[in-house]
């Protein structure tokens, strides 16, 4: 079982290049380093994903990172927005908008389907674990789909500004005020969702994908439990770093990671999983701080790590599950010796 | 004040045919008829609407009759589809077919606005009545509209198919079952919404539009108190007949008035009211009964009452007001003899 740590739109890509590799090996004997990964020809996929940044909007329960990755593997997500199902339309929107309720927030026609579901069943008692699989199963998709917890944990952003929640901040002020210190609140009283630390556990191989260390890794490290598997799993432990020649490809990680007093660099990177990460893949751009880092004793692998395409995404999954593999071997070489 | 009770669809019309007399006296002189009831040159119009038909739909309360009347006099009412907004699209309804859920009851991607709009300020502790003000003033809605009761009152029909609600009998069995009986459960408990009793005591005219009896007005009467008013009150009260020529304009009204025991007729609707009812409206067709129940004491208006264009609704309208007027004046002059 590979596990993956993601958040929305940059994480959901790297989830469709794992998707697409564990698809493939479940159709043919697909590439060696996965084959090895796979029981009974398929290679299952679990996806943990960050609910800090879950809202309560025109009454519905919205959580935006796991509809990203559930629209992503159900080959729904829109190309051109990052988030969304594709071909939306937004006319509830704008009834919305001219009956005076707030807009800033875009829920689209095909989308509201989602929230709607996920609200009747959340109300009904269900838990979001379950709603999500639920979720899943109808729109078809295989891998399963974790949230981070059962219980509300909600990203609390103190700026310039005031207090924000991680939407108000990101999606109403467009990431643009300056931010003191982000807390995670409910964090500190909420559990692993059934199956989280299983399948920490039980993983033969964790990815990070390319989300934003900071505001959505952050939330999911943040609840008791999850970081102390991670720190004893035997599974190898990659992250895809978000941060490309210095910057973030997209989104405010390098600002957010300068407040949390990291390097906005592929170093900040390895310093926010520094006491679990096995290998760090970063792009070709930054070869000369990986060998920095290298002297430091992290795996690092170069790589092209921009997604554009849907090979791309299959690559940098492919590499990343590899040298996975190359370090599972490199520790049972260890034992053996 | 001109006080109208009414149901959903039919009853829609006739309610934009008064809003029409209503707005026309505001706005000059207008009908001297209509003048007479005018205060400072406006005559108010509060419109009084079944809530027997509401439905929990999508996790989301939906108060289809409201919904009509605040579309009618909003002008946003679909005139092809008689419920809904004009020019709506379908596709959060459709996604949600695509993902397994019901979806005999059609909701518009527009429409859905209002609903999550109405559910919001429930589960918020607004009362119906309070949801439907905020809801008519953002639509620009002039006039009052009152649900019957902020109680919940379910209309319930025992059929050959076992119980239904409103909705599951009339839109998903399209009213093609046998109804036995007719219920409102919770009318009992239910108590008048706020305004109720005091419209119809301090009315000027009071009519019922051309809805269901059994189905539409039933519930409304069925709420303890709105009967004992309506018999006790001053105003003249008129009822435009939804039966012509032996049959209902639309949908099941003749047949549930014979399972109430009623003729399937213009005397049926004299007799759904004969305890408060001052003149039946009746169209040509139905000239000869009319005789008959003239016969018995009843006024009774031969009018056209097909409601096809704007000028029909607003012709019915008057004719409806002018009757109730020449009422009014008679017991003035009864009074003073």
């Amino acid at each position: 079982m590979i596990v993956v740590f993601t958040g929305g739109t940059s994480g959901a890509k790297l989830v469709q290049g794992l998707q697409q590799v564990t698809a493939s090996s479940s159709a043919s004997a697909g590439s060696p380093s996965c084959a090895d990964f796979a029981h009974d020809g398929v290679l299952e996929l679990t996806v943990i994903v960050n609910t800090g940044d879950d809202i309560e909007w025109w009454g519905l329960h919205v959580s935006p990172d796991i509809d990203s990755v559930l629209y992503a593997l159900a080959g729904l997500l829109s190309k051109d927005r990052g988030w969304g199902v594709d071909g939306d339309s937004f006319r509830c929107l704008e009834r919305m908008k001219q009956l005076g309720q707030p807009f800033w927030f875009s829920l689209g026609d095909l989308d509201l389907a989602t929230h709607l579901m996920r609200t009747v069943m959340l109300r009904a008692g269900k838990t979001l674990t379950e709603a999500t699989s639920e979720l899943a199963v109808k729109l078809g998709i295989r891998a399963r789909v974790l949230p981070m917890s059962d219980d509300r944990v909600s990203t609390m952003l103190d700026t310039a500004e005031g207090t924000l929640t991680f939407q108000e901040y990101f999606v109403r002020e467009r990431h643009q005020v300056e931010v003191r210190a982000v807390r995670f609140e409910g964090a500190e009283q909420a559990r692993p969702a059934p199956g989280v630390v299983e399948a920490i556990e039980h993983a033969e191989a964790i990815i990070f994908a390319p989300s934003n260390p900071v505001t959505s890794i952050g939330p999911i490290l943040a609840v008791p439990g999850i970081r102390d598997a991670l720190r004893r799993t035997k599974a190898p432990i990659a992250a895809v770093s978000p941060i490309v020649g210095g910057a973030a490809v997209s989104g405010p990680a390098g600002k957010l990671m300068q407040m949390m007093g990291w390097p906005s660099s592929i170093s900040g990177v390895a310093r926010a999983y520094e006491d679990f990460l096995d290998v760090l893949v970063v792009d070709e751009a930054d070869q000369h701080e990986a060998q920095e880092l290298r002297r430091h004793g992290l795996w690092v692998c170069c790589t092209r790590t921009i997604m554009r395409s849907a090979e791309d995404k299959r690559n940098l999954a492919q590499t990343a599950l590899d040298f996975c593999k190359a370090i599972d071997k490199s520790r049972v070489a260890a034992t053996s010796n």
